[in-house]
């Protein structure tokens, strides 16, 4: 895929999530893999509303974030936690959304307190049709543990603890950040976008079905 | 109708269930009956997104689900089903859909818990004015019966299942698989399509009045 | 406003109602009227989507519901509707819709149950400064009472209760049918309009506001 | 920017609000300064549909909320507020809307009970990685008090109210109208859009987790 092509797909992809209002303000973040040696990601410049992207929002940054190339405007602020998830999961594409639904489940459970034996509390879904469409599911009894991370502003901090629940969850398709929202990942935009579809759509699902009272 | 305005038909009604959210990621399928004698189906190949079908996309299928002609492309996993519903309903489109509400309410009562005399559990709808646009119905005093289905992988196996709750249901005018979505069908592709408007409303009604922790 | 701009008009409802899901499946029927003396109807015919209305769709009626004119269509089954709210309010339009919210909130008294003096249950709504959009109102200190009336197929007989019911609420904006929709008016199809979008407002405000299993 | 690119910037505002039903009927008004000295506001007419307002529809108003120049249209009867929020934040735009979730959160509180040391009642936002999309905030450890107002059909009083509670929140981005709706500002046109998205985002998750019969 052309450069240019990456950016008008990465374009659309913030156009159709806008509408759906899984990036609004200037929330969410895209990046796609344009080079594996030495690493180069193409990736939303930082501080943009979503629904408007033009082909020169999109910056070009190396393997420790920083911008390739001329140019005044920075990378999104959370391009480390890009670049964490193209190396440990070799994934193509990476995208970040901030909807109501995954915020509200990255909150559920108790910060800290530890859910599995790597100490990283997570959503288990398990049983719907839908989760076939993740990479490599071949049936609803397939059980998907989405950990949560807690949120940080320190970003070198917490690519390293993005970094460690990759290596603790191999077969985890994305994760949360605490009331914060959703990352995850795939071969392809397109597959990071099915991805993306797909989790929103079961956590809205698993959200309305908590409902009411039990949410406190 | 020729077979480029029934794929155009099917495109269009693609896009307007993505735009409503029921057919995320890679989900649901769609078909029309082109031929009865012998039975053709034209229907949506494999894993592709919905919201952007092109008329490529549109295979031919035989009264086995399999394809016709040539193609490197796969129908639907789910062409079997289709097949099922335009034999015994003598329907001229079929549609499956996933929305949040759907699968939601096809999970409320318990798997095999038997609620009928045929051990098929469903959900009543009674008294909506809504109601008098399914095929035939004539007042909203008209009480709908929705089997019900559970999900399976083994889709020879589901096929006849369907194929049994299709007979035990006679008036049904669909049926829910379990976490997984809805089947309607109807004489044409806008008759199957007004079909699936009215269910998700009175699914999604009905889901909001039970609401809260009612729900576990 | 000419016949064409009406049909044009009413046609842009449509597809506004259809995309927020207020006229799903062949729900909704709109009027408004050309003719004061004798009265006139432009309506739209029976049975269609409303997200795709055209000219030809919007065929005019007389004071007794029945078409003027040649043509083969059938005007919408409450066209006695249209007729009795156009005559006993002196509206310039009139627009009928099936929301969720407005069905669930049509639903929650019991049918029968006298809730005023003149044995009609109700919505009560005050103090929401969108009451303000109402025709001749003024302050959010405003009360007004929705009359709920009972479903049913027999026309003539529901239009002779509408008409009783518009008789003892001379200040109401609108009226919901049971399990079945909203009707509301205005002196033209923008007012009438407004009128939908303010009460659809409402309606949701209140019935998320209840929530939960306090519905049952 | 030019007198016509505000116009047309507000225009667009208008739709996508619109889109969302943050400004259904003929609900909220938008404004923009176009001169500090003397203060000159750009101003929505008053009572206008906002999903299709023209370069004719935007008004320029002095410092005490009158039209400047010819033409017959009234600004929105709420410039005394625009103008107010427009001197006391030297703010550059201000945007109003009325949405579901900000007229339930703004009635969460009751009236008159003096929440804090001014009296005035609010809603504390802490927490979410979305709060750093409001100008100026940097950690999601920020905590955000939006003040409640109540409403008033007297406007010089309302306008005074919402004076005094700008003075004694010197750093609220935003305040509420009780049942009525939001007001929020920014430098620009497009940093009050961002702060009415990130702000909506946050009343609707925030409303979903109270949820139920928490409500009453």
């Amino acid at each position: 895929m052309t450069k240019r092509n990456v950016a008008a797909e990465i374009a659309a992809i913030g156009r159709r999530f806008y509408e759906r209002g899984w990036v609004l303000g200037t929330s969410g973040n895209f990046s796609a893999v344009v080079s594996r040696q030495p690493l180069r990601l193409a990736i939303t410049a930082s501080s943009l509303p979503k629904g408007t992207l033009r082909a020169s929002d999109i910056l070009q940054c190396d393997e420790n974030g920083r911008v390739v190339g001329r140019g005044k405007r920075n990378p999104s602020a959370e391009t480390l936690l890009h670049v964490e998830i193209a190396r440990r999961r070799s994934a193509g594409a990476v995208l970040h959304t901030h909807s109501v639904w995954s915020t509200m489940l990255s909150d559920t459970w108790p910060s800290g307190a530890g859910n599995d034996a790597a100490g990283v509390p997570g959503i288990v879904i398990q049983g719907y049709e839908m989760l076939k469409g993740l990479a490599g599911v071949t049936s609803h009894e397939h059980r998907e543990l989405i950990p949560i991370v807690d949120n940080d502003q320190d970003m070198p901090r917490l690519a390293r603890r993005v970094g460690e629940t990759l290596e603790h969850h191999p077969a985890a398709h994305a994760f949360l950040l605490r009331r914060h929202g959703l990352y995850t990942w795939g071969d392809t935009l397109a597959d990071a976008e099915r991805h993306v579809e797909i989790l929103e759509f079961l956590f809205e699902t698993i959200g309305r079905m908590q409902g009411g009272p039990s949410w406190r």
